[in-house]
């Protein structure tokens, strides 16, 4: 059997901070990640693309709150609005991934599916929102959707005197749809799933499907999908090419082969100061624990050099 | 094997226009129409949804005009619409139709796919742009907007002095991942696919797959679905229980068997006056006369009562 790679994409692979976010900036962005997944491409693995919205559903939730203030049109809920960014990058990912496969003269089919992620309702994420999303509200509009709404407020530090809505991000328990992922990957096709994390939902006492607003993390939805499709390999694409320990004092550190119990040590005494890469790590080592043999963090541009790149194993012999 | 049926579902039996287009009316529509469905299932048929997306893209496009407006947002081309709200109508189909299926007991996966469909770049309908999307602009936006970007606007009888853009409305060439479609469905999933008449891509002369501004008939791009998955019936579902001769007149005729060869004769000599009928009639008849059984027009909540809706067939035997 053929390798499997999951690879995930993250927000700045597809739209960077600096830029204004137009579609043309997108594509250009995208197809420059893409390029770099040839390599597993030519070498045979099947594959297995996901993908952050971070910037994309910000933008759909701001559209979505103009919307309804120029136009009185009825804003979607964050459920929908996630899936609203699937369609869209998903898409987006698809046409960009055909012309590079186009590109260098490859045969492989692409498929995008909307996928939904179960979560526990009993996950004690959902007493405890912490994922800020939308538009910074200042206090008076803020009360008022607190009392209307039942919305969750937290100061930003961007502008004084304003804050932003807080939304749980519960951990994923189960990849909707994950044995037809398998299946058609392995299978010849390249998809696209579990964008944005998934769309969160989750079984009430009669079994029907309900959704909340809540936000999964990518990189632990990705690992999840990596461990149920019995993947060989994760690769965490970001805009950093190495883990660092102590990231940004004189005592930076480059950490370029990591077994488990090592980072996980790290992990713990906080080495990672950096609060958006401990969830990427933490997710390469529940890949690695739950059978999979590697997992990368490293910069989307890098992936093609092997040498580049943090590898995690369950064990490395130093 | 068992039957095969493409169903239809029209922009108005998912978001009425009566209504305000909430997530909750949506959700209780799209239910409404969606236990119509369920005696088809249980007389073991496969089933393939589709579905419109006018009231929501035309929405998701004021949404990005909004969002240019008051938080200068970088607007997303229509292709990106289209395929946001494939992901969003498609999630809530899905989500709303497992929660039917459970009601009623039935076990039956459901996959939502994005979808693209290919057009023919010298399709006439590029040359003669004729479907209406968007705000009503008034006559210098127009202007300026036909000089930026290369806009075409048609004046609206809705607003004296307004006018709305037009895109050409090509006609369907291919459905892609069409074969994935057919095994999924085949393998007993519930697939919903090429909603919105699916994301307009053509192929350029290096084999690239490029986009533009256009929007597929949806009932066009369920019929070329229905022919390449060999479906034997496709139900349109919309707004009206029958198809009628001289709708609205005083001569008006309810008509409930139709052959091929009459219904074009009706389709040519301008009976069915109805501008919004006739491209769903000549969906039907493209359907039956490339191997199709049999074609419905009903309304939604009505599909259940067999002896309510429009059938075309090849030949009948009046």
């Amino acid at each position: 059997m053929k390798k499997l790679a999951v690879v995930a994409l993250g927000g700045n692979a597809l739209l960077r901070g600096d830029e204004h976010g137009t579609i043309e900036e997108q594509e250009k962005n995208t197809t420059e990640t893409l390029e770099n997944l040839v390599f597993l491409i030519k070498d045979g693995y099947d594959l297995i693309i996901t993908h952050g919205n971070g910037p994309q559903v910000g933008n759909i939730l701001l559209r979505n709150d103009a919307g309804k203030e120029l136009y009185d049109i009825a804003p979607m809920p964050l459920d929908i609005c996630v899936a609203d960014s699937q369609g869209g990058i998903g898409y987006m990912i698809e046409r960009m991934i055909r012309n590079v496969l186009n590109k260098y003269g490859i045969k492989k089919n692409v498929i995008t599916m909307v996928t939904m992620v179960e979560t526990d309702p009993k996950d004690p994420a959902f007493h405890n929102p912490t994922k800020r999303i939308g538009k910074i509200y200042m206090g008076e509009e803020a009360k008022k959707l607190e009392k209307q709404k039942g919305w969750v407020f937290k100061p930003t530090p961007k502008v004084k005197g304003g804050c932003r809505r807080v939304v749980p991000s519960p951990k994923p328990k189960d990849i909707i749809n994950k044995e037809t992922i398998e299946t058609l990957t392995r299978n010849g096709n390249i998809v696209i799933a579990s964008g944005g994390g998934g769309i969160p939902i989750y079984y009430d006492e009669n079994s029907d499907v309900r959704t909340m607003d809540a936000v999964i993390d990518k990189d632990m939805a990705s690992s999840l999908l990596a461990v149920n499709v019995k993947a060989d390999e994760l690769y965490i694409l970001t805009d950093v090419p190495f883990i660092y320990k102590n990231f940004g004092t004189p005592e930076q550190e480059k950490l370029e082969f990591l077994d488990y119990n090592d980072t996980l040590k790290y992990l713990e005494a906080g080495t990672f100061a950096d609060g958006t890469m401990a969830p990427k790590i933490e997710a390469c080592l529940h890949f690695v624990k739950n059978g999979g043999t590697k997992s990368v963090i490293t910069e989307a541009t890098k992936l093609e050099d092997r040498s580049y790149g943090s590898k995690i194993t369950m064990e490395y012999d130093y």
